[in-house]
């Protein structure tokens, strides 16, 4: 606990927004929690702390002007599928504000103090001043890898990972009128960006460097959205290295490994994130792994009083049973939530990430939960992979389209370990997965999805849900008893 | 075991269909398995004896000529939603043979031997004879209950609950041209015909007796479909009786108990549905749930060698630890996978309905798993609703729809005990509610649904999902800690 001199001294010497909760604070001892980092995770912890124990003062330090957007909207802007940015905010600043969060924007925080308690910030204006903190939670997110590509500081290289990113291109697509795009990395960002660009009226280019797009899936599944990204325009390019881009008169110039040259007029780099968790580091705060902040499940770092949330940490995975590097906005959610409440005198623990996905790229949507049969191989199961065909409903019902799943087990236990899905992208593919999910997160087996009592209706679903028809076909191969052939959705 | 003479002298004696099983006998003793019902349950436990077990021998018995056809999808036909009724068979009768199942239709099961485990059939010459069996499956499913009504079986008026019955509501619409119905029952049934028939181009009014219609549904969402119809021409009655139907020169009169007239062309009956259970209590095989026989979750009856499954029967509840009649196309299939597998030597158990439902209504998908407040208070919980409203995705991307959620807990242990949701069928309200019946059948807390790891996209959900927001809007009223106000997806 602060005492309220210590706020005030603070407050007068620093910052005039602060006046307010001195009178809040009245004269009571108060917790201070400050957090670091105004995204997913940190907006995610100050609610819940003021939820759980509103005389808490919670005061969120912001980098840029831009609280509590939504990242994974980012494309959706620049595809002007949404036309007005300000909506991809999840809540306004009024509406955090008026949860009784102090916000502090475009303050940055420089380095932490753990022996005397204190944030050192800069401002706006470049003022420096110190915060004190009873709890600290850090949320400081990611930031794009650098991809080691020469020329990538160039003008019209872009990384979309902020709302100014987004701001940035689309000011440029705008003013230079481009026609072209490359982008480099074919995962969930750049797919992303190859559907929003070619929605722009873009000609887009994508390269990625592994054997086919999206290596978060398997190969036969990344070469199915390979094909989707071909039926609208994009160019492909797998196992494709860029190693430089230079500037040729008003376009630029991008040379990939193999010494081809690609003319374009803009390049996105989405070749991954790394955790941004320096300002820990120099604090003493011990790291883990991928360089990302060590936490255990209650998001506690090694400093007391100190916790941590979001894409800056590493992420406890339920079925490895180990910690992973795995930012995603809903485990940063959760993570936030958790941290939040703990920070406050709460005593929960984050359950574990699944890596559950899904990403829309054109008119399909693809998903996975769990581990792939390479992944649960290298943590030692013995797993094996069955790939289902089926359709997303009966079909006699009009609108039926195929999905393909993929189901993943162990062939000694018959444990289910993950699932992979591509279908049409309103044919539940998101929601699928998620029951697969919700089976992991209470370790079943692939036997046991066939007891789920899912919902059917022609239109939507049929008597074995096609979850439980893959589960049938991986019994089928890989259970002890032949796997029923009652399956009748797929015909 | 039967000696293959047993067959032989059956065979020659009686049908001749029967031949080709001789010779695939061959000189070895092998066991007989008969069927009783050639829908849901019947041939998916032929299928499954069949593949558990390919040296058994499988007949099924068929009352009518429609093996394995999809009751579900009958609206479908008659909405003309799907043209040619044969695409309704989930497989053909060739498909069937193929396995190595034995189909005799048009042939009716009149009694069961069990001393000499014979079942006494006529086929559709009339013609009498016995057939032995090692290992019985009754499957004859359900009939419509008789709905006391004056009237019932004049010409105009239906039930829709086989084929024929809808060739024959299909014939009579295409011949006399009606232009109105009357649809008696608000059920799954009955709204799925009102549906229908509006499609069809004609008038439809439909008489609920209860508050509102869906009675499976709280009120509060019942009336929404109530809307829903309304919005699609549909005149809608609740509370209201039909006591007679009388013929009026080429119309029928329908009087309801408040002795009002409807004038209509014809009726549709859709009251609900009773098991068809005489064979088998005439059998001596004990009754149990609603006059349906009872099995327990190997679904054996009381007597050794015979087993029952689908809508005949009564079926294990996983939340209630009791046996309840729930008639479902789902549990049918499950349940008819287990008898298949059992009775030719396997040993697995039927995990329990939740009475997970869907239903398409126009644009609308209600779904609902678990226990309402009043099932569930009724069985000794102290059960809670909490209705939340939200998008169904980000509603900054196009297209978001709103979506209703309520979700039922206990409030003394946190306990999740059920969910309904209403929402647009494309809102993938179907496998929503099957994230909570997975969760469910685990016997998750409403706590608990906040840490699975469910998928998000902005087109497709929230970082929370709708499912998890619901959650925590049931534990803001009645958790023992307030909830997070971190669902964003609200707004």
């Amino acid at each position: 606990m602060m005492s309220v001199l210590g706020i005030c001294s603070e407050v007068f010497s620093e910052h005039s927004n602060h006046f307010r909760f001195v009178h809040w604070a009245s004269e009571f001892s108060i917790m201070h929690l400050v957090v670091i980092g105004g995204s997913d995770a940190g907006i995610a912890a100050a609610l819940r702390a003021r939820e759980i124990d509103p005389n808490t003062m919670v005061t969120v330090l912001l980098a840029d002007g831009f609280p509590n957007y939504s990242i994974c909207g980012l494309p959706f802007f620049l595809s002007r599928e949404v036309s007005d940015p300000a909506a991809l905010a999840h809540r306004t600043r009024e509406e955090l504000e008026s949860t009784g969060i102090e916000l502090l924007i475009n303050t940055t925080a420089k380095a932490i103090g753990q022996t005397d308690k204190t944030v050192v910030v800069v401002g706006h204006r470049g003022h420096q001043r110190s915060i004190q903190y009873d709890r600290l939670i850090i949320a400081t997110g990611a930031r794009p890898t650098d991809p080691g590509i020469i020329g990538h500081t160039l003008p019209g290289v872009f990384y979309l990972h902020t709302m100014e990113d987004s701001l940035a291109i689309d000011r440029f697509v705008a003013e230079t009128k481009a026609r072209r795009a490359f982008i480099v990395g074919g995962g969930y960002i750049g797919l992303e960006m190859a559907d929003a660009l070619t929605l722009r009226g873009i000609e887009v280019t994508l390269a990625s460097k592994t054997e086919s797009v999206l290596p978060s899936v398997d190969p036969e599944l990344g070469r199915s959205v390979e094909e989707e990204l071909r039926r609208h325009g994009v160019i492909v390019h797998t196992q494709t290295t860029v190693r430089s881009i230079s500037p040729s008169g008003s376009t630029l110039n991008v040379m990939d490994a193999k010494n081809r040259h690609h003319t374009t007029d803009m390049v996105v780099l989405a070749t991954g994130v790394r955790p941004s968790s320096e300002l820990a580091r120099s604090a003493g705060i011990q790291p883990g792994h991928a360089g990302a902040i060590r936490v255990n499940r209650r998001m506690e770092t090694n400093i007391t009083d100190i916790f941590a949330a979001g894409d800056c940490v590493e992420t406890w995975h339920r079925l490895l049973a180990r910690s992973v590097y795995r930012p995603l906005g809903t485990t940063a959610h959760k993570q936030g939530r958790i941290a939040g409440e703990n920070a406050v005198g709460g005593n929960c623990e984050f359950a574990g990430t699944l890596g559950t996905q899904v990403v829309k790229v054109f008119e399909l949507a693809i998903a996975r939960t769990g581990l792939s049969e390479v992944e649960a191989n290298h943590d030692g199961w013995q797993a094996a992979t069955v790939k289902s065909t089926m359709w997303d409903h009966k079909v006699y019902y009009p609108g039926a389209m195929p999905m393909h799943i993929c189901v993943v087990g162990d062939r000694s236990t018959g444990q289910l370990l993950g699932a992979q899905m591509i279908g049409y992208w309103k044919s539940e593919v998101a929601k699928r997965i998620d029951i697969i999910a919700t089976a992991l997160f209470h370790g079943m087996t692939v036997d046991g999805v066939n007891d789920l009592d899912l919902s059917y209706t022609p239109p939507l679903s049929s008597p074995w849900d096609p979850v439980q028809i893959a589960a049938q076909a991986w019994l089928h191969q890989y259970g002890n008893q032949p796997a029923s052939a009652d399956s009748e959705a797929r015909t």
